[in-house]
């Protein structure tokens, strides 16, 4: 299961690895807060939220994307504070964490390092083989990440408990 | 009861308002979390060890101080990670969450925004009728917030649910 860390809008995609690495789409979404809400509310849905989603998908391992400072600052610090939930909640609910940098995912779903948006998206319809590129971006963000840490076996840096 | 949030090093500090406003120190400190363990697992301790003490001061309400963005990005992002589990930890546990900006807690302390840390700590010290300074700095930042809180009759964003 792959999480796109956010506080208004923060991705889930889960896949199963299958045979021969021939992964498979199971699900994908948002877990969305309203901004009219405050910081700490917000926190305690997508908590609820995460929670929820590993108790229904039950993953044996859950990948997330490390933070690289965003150019707007103020929303930087607010998926920093969603990310600090997501990856307690996470590791609390599964055990079995793992992160990986911006460039791994791009290399290990396109084997090139500068790849954008647009390129990962098509590599993440083609390798689950869906019609469409899964939207929201949140979302197909999130299932780059589980394509990466399937398809690299487990590379990323482990967090258990 | 007031929060100083980090990674490394949590400051709490809790006072009890007391009558015309003559606050008294319970106790302060800080929660620690090595640096040899990974992100998530220090999330984990922060989580366990703010329930602890919310569990033992039974505050009725927590203050915060706001997160500016400091010079160095990367202790920056694990400010915030840590901030985002204290938020949702003291609002689940307490259910009454203040913010103060830095402005507002040094106007509240010394009726000077510009004060710097050593004026603040000075005016802790005062204000509790304490022999020396509170050590480390995360403890004394911790009651500085709760002072603000107590002093300013809680003109801080509140956050509850």
């Amino acid at each position: 299961m792959g999480f796109d860390p956010g506080l208004a809008t923060l991705g889930y995609g889960v896949i199963e690895k299958g045979k021969a690495f021939k992964p498979q789409m199971i699900d994908y979404g948002i877990v969305s807060t309203p901004k009219t809400e405050n910081l700490a509310v917000r926190l305690c849905m997508l908590e609820e939220g995460v929670k929820q989603l590993i108790a229904k998908f039950k993953p044996e391992e859950i990948a997330v994307e490390e933070l690289f400072f965003a150019k707007n600052v103020t929303t930087g610090i607010n998926v920093a504070h969603a990310r600090g939930v997501l990856l307690l909640t996470a590791v609390k609910e599964c055990g079995r964490l793992f992160e990986y940098t911006p460039l791994q995912i791009k290399q290990a779903l396109t084997g090139y390092g500068r790849a954008d948006k647009h390129q990962i998206q098509t590599m993440v319809k083609t390798y689950l083989n869906l019609k469409s590129i899964p939207r929201p971006d949140d979302a197909a963000d999130a299932l780059a990440v589980a394509l990466c840490h399937a398809q690299t076996n487990r590379l990323g840096k482990l967090f258990s408990i």
